[in-house]
């Protein structure tokens, strides 16, 4: 698929004024293209800034972690509704296991679901640095566990 | 830009395991495609979801209401630090007007959160239909405001 396709399923879901709720919905490249956007965004403060801090690779900054910790309390609940059985054959870094063992796929985004609340509840409540980072450790951990199964190695 | 460079620069944001923070602030590419992810998300909860209710062309229900808006929350401001000078190059939908007209842009920027903070507030408060709906509209509105001047015409 090149750029030009892209960018018309682009301008199909931005095309704004009228409502696409039908469109969206059925359209399974823009339901790919959807959940590999949380990823994206999940890559720009899980790896660009929270990672690196829980890895001590970065000075700890307790204004940016709390404000992307919000932000993955949002992205972690997004992907999951677009993992759609239409999905299945549209080229993605997906593996068939996704479609083949919903349950495993299922556990594994609780896991990362329960790692992220977690997280989340730590921050919430002014959780301090020393508890924060594994907790951000713990994340990763949980992204890499779903990772290994169910998407392709990159 | 073919699907095998996106996807060289998704393996390269989502490569786990270490810490890719200089990478990913340095590349102007990967700024864009997660700055055009943010508007991916957007698609699908405005246009998926809210718009449609906001414009009665689909039943009102509270609780997607509510879920979408916290997304949207979040979502809201997460694209604008993406708009670096260093991605003025790099082909995508923005005009130069975002880099050379920053304050209108800022402005514009503003208008549309300050429209989302309304409707955040409002659902929030658990604000009736009557009123959510309405807020719904003006921030497509003021979407559509932004993208008049600085997003090509799609």
């Amino acid at each position: 698929m090149n750029k030009k396709v892209l960018s018309i399923g682009l301008a199909v879901v931005l095309g704004a004024g009228y409502s696409l709720t039908v469109l969206s919905q059925a359209r399974p490249e823009v339901a790919v293209k959807q959940r590999q956007a949380v990823m994206d965004l999940h890559g720009k403060y899980m790896y660009g800034d929270l990672l690196p801090m829980g890895q001590e690779k970065r000075p700890y900054d307790a204004n940016i972690v709390a404000r992307d910790v919000g932000f993955l309390d949002a992205l972690s609940k997004m992907p999951w509704d677009n993992f759609t059985p239409a999905t299945k054959d549209v080229k993605s870094n997906s593996r068939p296991a996704v479609f083949s063992d919903t349950a495993k796929f299922k556990e594994a985004q609780d896991l990362y679901q329960g790692e992220v609340a977690k997280l989340v509840a730590l921050t919430k409540s002014g959780g301090a640095e020393a508890a924060v980072k594994p907790q951000i450790l713990a994340v990763n951990r949980a992204c890499n566990n779903c990772h290994e199964t169910f998407r392709e190695k990159l």
